[in-house]
């Protein structure tokens, strides 16, 4: 894009409404553009480099776990579905189906995978023989497609990017110790590193995943209030073993079914990022995922600028020899304060801004995107207060976050004071829960918010159904979603 | 798969069946299998850690020549493809087509994409307005499916991972320059990294990508002679421009077409791999993408094993903080001769040894993989020696892959002795070409093999061609290709 179209797009401010300042948002940071086959959407690369830095770190907690990648076939025979009941009731719905190849009518459709679980159910019937080979402890990154009717550029897009972890184990117990690390990696992974809080829990039966003997979540508060489930983690009992022959000798010598579980984060990560960390100014990204963390933009009138261009140079290269991801913006034909609202606008967590007056008292104005705080340091300490702004900012990002969902949660006796709550308040709405799931639909039609999860720490432990006033049985956590 | 197992399959030797061979070595040490999808493998950890580390070394020099990663839709719709002739021509064969989603017939079929210049030229005529735009690098690390008759895990699969340059440019000198640097890139990785020679050239314009100006591509040889084309880049001209409408205005306010270029390697690089390097005893992998570099191994007898266990752990330790991909296995149920051929089998370029007297000279015992030299080396400089080792033994495998094409490399003036030498003796030709379409034609129909391309620097200029015996205007090397 031209710089000189930058400008024309405006952003609506989040107050006035949060969906267009959004979808403002990641069109004019150039995150995303729309593709012409509906409900797919361009990944530029301002936006994958947020996917890459993921994937990146994600990538080395799986492996330092034990687990490996492998990739397996993107088209999944119509029978596999049929093989596991209530997968296929769940996904059958969603899939786009290959007819036809190479000019031919093909003799069975092929879906294109929303999940692998029944290919590498498949497979790994065929690896696995004895308990020698268990665990097992695959990964893979890959594309999966279900067809939404609704989508929303991140959140919910007919194709997406995603990693689904697939395990196979001796036991329920090791199985569900796998289904529980994996979780807790989510967990650290998007609190530490994205700076986003979440709340851990188990799903509803009726909102676990389809084919799961149990479902856990991490579910994230956006600043509309809005839930996003931000990574789940599944055990699969010997669903998938038994209706794939998943079986291995014991070490009885008897044939047993394997144990197993799946879980996965997508692209929609991403989405939230934005949406839990974002502002009227456009896009804060947090140092950690930020494709840039340090944006250097030298100030000043045309005849020191040669001198002050050498110097930020000279600490461009000191930064980025010690693993900063800095970028200098050296340009004359725009002005620097053009260059701040761009970088604010794309969400670079420091600014660093270097004049003549700054080169006289050997320092350098540091101004973070968050708090607008100004730090004027000595060049001599310049990576020591770089990294102290980085991790002060990442830090004050996930205590804003986590204040924020604190002021927008609240816990209720009734369906009705969940009402009158969601209708003035945005935000997360915790009640007591006696199972049924007549009850939890009842919420849904009458509020429109979801039970997100049954969290492992609620705040409050409530004696009653908010529906039906019988005995409650669990804790539960409502709020719209994405 | 449980290591009784390991021993069933024995590898057919190369002499007696060559593509058995290749399709044992590859089954035995578990870099795929085959799926239920017919022409589709699955990328076993084994294997697919060969593309990570590929992935990893390319991305790296495509970031460092100002390349940044995006992501494009999967689906491309069929009408994208009738707007560039040749190119609908060329891949509308193997094309496998979504013709239903959720339930309903589509309106358009979807094709999967086999390449994506299509949609790739679709969205940068959205993007591309000013020379200000302009140069637009843009890489995609995806999978793409094209439905093959006849298939070979890694060479030629169904749906297989590839990475996709494309490139927009003001003027066509740019962008033939772009077209050159990634040819010398993938040039240099292939021969630096995989330690496979390979022959620079041009494709000859039956040969060239259906919708290019011009096609470079690099040539490797396999064992049994023949040639696999390792990688492509392309100089597409205005033909995608004007297809989709890549417009900018010029820096004298003038509307111009775009010139664009796109290039790729796939995951047959790892066929290549496995073909160049492999021998009787297995896989060879060269150090630096081998996953594993060493292998250690504790010998000796049960009453010193903890003490030489130890031993190996603190070695270990030292040689994975330095950065070297090391595992040890001390598994005390199998042999330490089974274990000497398993991973010989699996290709590690080093094996380390240490037994009790080798504790007492404080020394260990390493021995390539690839010459079976045994190097006895003091402790104290282990990192080094086993870095030295590292070093020689990639180097050794690169002269000896380029010492192999030396020995089956031919230049011939006709076609008769063309067709005499490739009955006798495997391995590429190089002969004088007149330019016309009909002797190309007649020398595949006549022997098999394929011009493979018109190389930068033959070993011989040829006066006349093979065929016709008319003034030659290219020498050209031709081979049978995978």
């Amino acid at each position: 894009m031209s710089k000189d179209k930058q400008f024309v797009t405006e952003i609506t401010p989040q107050s006035e409404d949060f969906s267009r300042w959004y979808i403002d948002v990641i069109k004019k940071a150039e995150l995303m553009d729309y593709s012409p086959v509906r409900g797919c959407i361009v990944f530029r690369p301002e936006g994958y480099e947020l996917w890459e830095n993921i994937q990146r770190e994600l990538d080395a907690r799986f492996k330092e776990t034990g687990h490996r990648n492998a990739y397996f076939p993107l088209f999944i025979p119509e029978s596999f579905f049929q093989k596991e009941k209530e997968h296929v009731e769940g996904f059958n719905p969603e899939l786009p189906w290959v007819t036809e190849a190479a000019g031919e009518v093909l003799e069975e459709r092929l879906a294109i995978r929303p999940t692998s679980e029944t290919m590498i159910g498949h497979m790994y019937a065929k690896w696995i023989q004895s308990y020698r080979d268990l665990p097992l402890l695959i990964n893979q990154w890959a594309n999966v497609v279900r067809w939404e009717k609704r989508t929303l550029p991140f959140l919910r897009t007919s194709e997406f990017l995603w990693q689904e972890g697939h395990t196979a184990h001796e036991t329920e117990e090791e199985a569900r110790q796998e289904t529980m690390q994996m979780l807790e990696i989510y967990q650290n992974f998007v609190e530490d590193f994205l700076a986003i809080p979440v709340i851990v829990g188990q799903k509803t039966p009726s909102e676990k995943f389809a084919g799961a003997v149990d479902t856990y979540s991490i579910e994230a508060m956006m600043k509309d209030g809005r839930a996003v489930q931000a990574g789940t983690s599944h055990y699969l009992g010997t669903n998938f073993a038994v209706a794939f022959d998943i079986k291995y000798l014991d070490r009885e010598n008897t044939l047993q079914f394997a144990h197993t579980t799946s879980w996965g984060v997508s692209t929609r990560l991403i989405g939230a990022l934005i949406m839990v960390h974002g502002d009227d100014r456009g896009l804060a990204l947090p140092p950690k995922v930020a494709p840039t963390q340090v944006i250097m933009i030298p100030i000043g009138p045309a005849k020191t600028r040669d001198q002050v261009v050498g110097r930020v140079d000279e600490l461009y290269a000191e930064l980025k020899k010690a693993g900063i991801r800095v970028r200098v913006d050296d340009r004359s034909d725009v002005s620097p304060g053009w260059k701040f609202n761009e970088y604010e606008m794309r969400g670079v967590p420091v600014r660093l801004e270097l004049g003549p007056r700054d080169m006289e008292n050997g320092q350098v104005v540091l101004v973070s995107r968050i708090t607008g705080e100004k730090r004027i340091v000595q060049q001599a300490n310049l990576l020591e207060e770089i990294q102290k702004l980085l991790d002060d900012t990442q830090q004050s990002m996930y205590e804003k976050a986590k204040l924020f969902r604190e002021d927008n949660f609240k816990s209720v006796d009734t369906l009705d004071e969940m009402k009158a709550l969601l209708e003035e308040k945005r935000g997360f709405v915790e009640a007591g829960w006696c199972g049924s799931a007549a009850c939890e639909k009842q919420v849904k039609e009458e509020t429109g918010a979801t039970s997100r999860n049954i969290p492992f720490a609620p705040t409050l432990h409530k004696e009653n159904c908010l529906v039906c006033g019988e005995k409650a049985v669990h804790t539960v956590v409502f709020a719209r979603a994405y």
